[in-house]
């Protein structure tokens, strides 16, 4: 192998330029760090582009680039789950190490595309698929190796968390701060992924799978978006102190918990506490809050998104490739059970043949606090019919907040609750919505006091 | 090499114990993120202990155990630099890697301890030394390692930032929150190295090491404590929307940048604006906040100190060595310039010989924003004469809070400056302390707005 590393780059859109800005910033400290020189030889791109520099092949035919001679590690950043796999694939076969920061090919076909990876002693890695430039993949897989990891709380969808920023700070209705978002390109025209929640499951996925050891299970992940978080709901819960935030959860719960042994995988609105740090993590900014045993409570928190933070997490990868790039060819002298491809943490941070079938528990399962708004005639017993109905179900009340009548003869009832099993939480509701003095549906958002 | 890791733990203080609590909790994790044993075959403990595991061996005689054939990793956690040294050079010497929490040792003879490593093929580990549990060396040795590091601002001494809480949550004087300090243990009876600084600022030498490329230059750090900070000061400070926390910095100056050219190793209280995330960092936690190119700013935070946190970056080097140590045998293969022990990530983040000499400012050099707090007999032209001082100096207001009198005829003039290099205030200082009016020493700390 030559001192120099040959990268190609397939998709030259935000982040593809991203990374060769960054190649071309930082090109001495690259070359510091590594003792390599890092060389773009190949982009994919569809059409001709006449501002990238003449040494470096453009290429229409992606599978042709996967598979040159005249490339080491391949950098997928066209995204999708079609195209992006068969050049993936395509480049594994041919014995390139992959880069990409495409979570939801991963999310929905990682398992099959590391195995294939195995298989070939190569490489795919994807710090960039998570939360941008925090290297939180990194952390989990490495840096918190010698860790019990129990969960994780993450903010790992930008935009989201720019929406209920920008409700909270302004008292702006969610329709209003949307159109900005997409106005200002943080929302595709389409923010289905974002807005439901989608794109923070695919992330989740990925985390809890190296945070516990679990073959990726995205299908699992229940989401809920905030597309039905209204002001209101953002004013009672910080007036009770705390704040809602679109969070994604991996948490794992032993037998000796209440409810039913396994991980829950959720992403949905969560109050947490006004002060805890993150509460306090605003705009398009990500964080991820782990809890992990013996370490206690960590966070990592920055830029989520954009050209900059998604190459830097491109580029780690290339350098990490770099670092063991030079062991490539020895791994046949390997006595060791591990991959043999020089690159010794595990795709999924576990051994693969120890990944664990715990299961995946269903909502009903999952244990968490709740915010109830109780829309009801303001009749003398109503109040004690509803704590009445709680606490015949098991559920214990935290904290009460009866509001004056915003309609004639209507007041919202604010319970907030201490953990519940789902399926509990599902009856008592149903009991307290066929009460006469109810009027409304009521209004669920679950709370963790990240404890 | 057998399937096994063979350990040993020098110290069987707190965080020697923590270690071999970690491992026998966490056994099954490991095994499944390693693919091997780690088994701990010999302890260095002056005085035989009866609750250690009787297959370990235990030996009062370090240099013994640094040297034994059933070894493959030192752990080193005796703290101190001569014992300590001794051993650790001893390990290097016998093809034993080395992991280590001692942060004094490496920032003052660290340069001569890594080279030694480097000569003999192994690698010496130290994630413990610095912010105890966070895995700051690894993020910013790889999974910053694409980046342009501008500057970093870290609470790494835990004592101090509890301190410092303790004093603005409760209104506590310096001396009275020291002696729960140290009646809680967080404090060593002998405070100098928290207070003072020192502690902090072996921690920055390291940081700075890995994040520009230099020599470790523990002598060169700029070091201030807390001992000085009064709660007239604290509250000023949050009046005017900034917290007073201390601080480590390590900030790269570019000769575009006002000023000299070279490195400011600086660690000193600070005020920063309130609502930094930096400022929200509270009790015993520590956090480092980094400021790359082009990632932009990344945030790290939590324990800082304590069996668990310790034992937990302990570990993290462990499996990292085990993740590596597969390949240590084939180096002679490698046709890299990288060193040769199969542990591809330079001890200093950079190549050796890629260090590079830039300058470490001195103290007169440095540039920050100033909060002062001037005390004047109230005569109507007192303002008008330091203003003019100031501005003659080229110093910039950015804001002014005049109090009434505490004292007869006396009022403090709180100013707010923007940044300034240190020589120039400190003939601002000296002017303004000659006047008539003014009737004791400026007051002083430096100001960050994080940006």
């Amino acid at each position: 192998m030559s001192n120099s590393i040959k990268l190609a780059i397939l998709g030259l859109g935000t982040v593809g330029t991203g990374v060769i800005n960054l190649i071309n910033d930082n090109l001495n400290e690259l070359k510091r760090r590594s003792g390599r020189d890092i060389i773009i030889t190949e982009v994919g791109t569809r059409r001709q582009r006449d501002d990238i520099d003449t040494n470096i092949m453009q290429n229409s035919d992606l599978m042709a680039i996967a598979a040159s001679d005249n490339v080491d590690i391949v950098i997928e950043v066209i995204g999708g789950t079609t195209l992006a796999k068969d050049v993936i694939m395509q480049a594994i076969k041919n014995g390139k190490h992959v880069v990409t920061a495409n979570k939801a090919l991963l999310a929905e076909h990682g398992n099959e595309i590391f195995a294939f990876a195995e298989e070939n002693n190569v490489h795919v890695a994807y710090e960039a698929a998570v939360a941008g430039g925090i290297p939180i993949i990194k952390v989990m897989r490495e840096g918190l190796a010698a860790n019990k990891i129990e969960w994780l709380a993450g903010i790992i969808n930008g935009t989201g968390n720019f929406i209920m920023t920008e409700m909270r700070d302004k008292g702006r209705p969610f329709a209003d701060v949307l159109s900005e978002a997409q106005a200002l390109g943080y929302a595709e025209a389409d923010p289905t992924f974002d807005v439901e929640g989608i794109d923070a499951a695919h992330k989740l996925a990925l985390l809890a799978s190296i945070a516990f050891g679990i073959p990726l299970q995205f299908d699992k992940v229940y989401c809920e978006g905030i597309t039905g978080i209204t002001l209101q709901d953002v004013n009672y819960a910080e007036e009770l102190g705390y704040r809602i935030k679109h969070l994604g959860f991996a948490v794992r719960r032993d037998s000796e918990n209440d409810g039913d042994a396994g991980v829950e995988l959720r992403v949905h609105p969560t109050l947490i506490p006004q002060d805890a740090l993150l509460a306090n993590v605003n705009g398009v900014k990500n964080a991820v809050l782990v809890n992990s045993h013996p370490l206690g409570q960590t966070l990592y928190c920055g830029d989520g998104a954009g050209a900059g933070a998604t190459a830097s997490a491109v580029m780690a990868d290339v350098m990490d490739l770099v670092r063991v790039l030079g062991s490539k060819d020895r791994d046949d002298q390997s006595n060791s059970n591990q991959s043999n491809h020089g690159h010794h943490v595990p795709h999924l941070a576990f051994i693969p043949d120890q990944l664990s079938d715990t299961p995946i528990l269903r909502a009903d399962q999952m244990v968490t606090g709740y915010y109830l708004r109780v829309h009801a005639y303001d009749s003398p017993g109503v109040l004690a019919d509803i704590t009445r109905i709680l606490s015949d179900a098991g559920i214990n009340i935290d904290a009460i907040l009866q509001k004056p009548a915003h309609k004639v003869g209507q007041v919202p009832v604010i319970i907030l609750t201490l953990p519940v099993v789902e399926s509990q939480m599902n009856l008592a509701i149903e009991k307290i919505e066929k009460l006469e003095t109810i009027t409304d549906k009521v209004v669920r958002i679950r709370l963790d006091e990240l404890a």
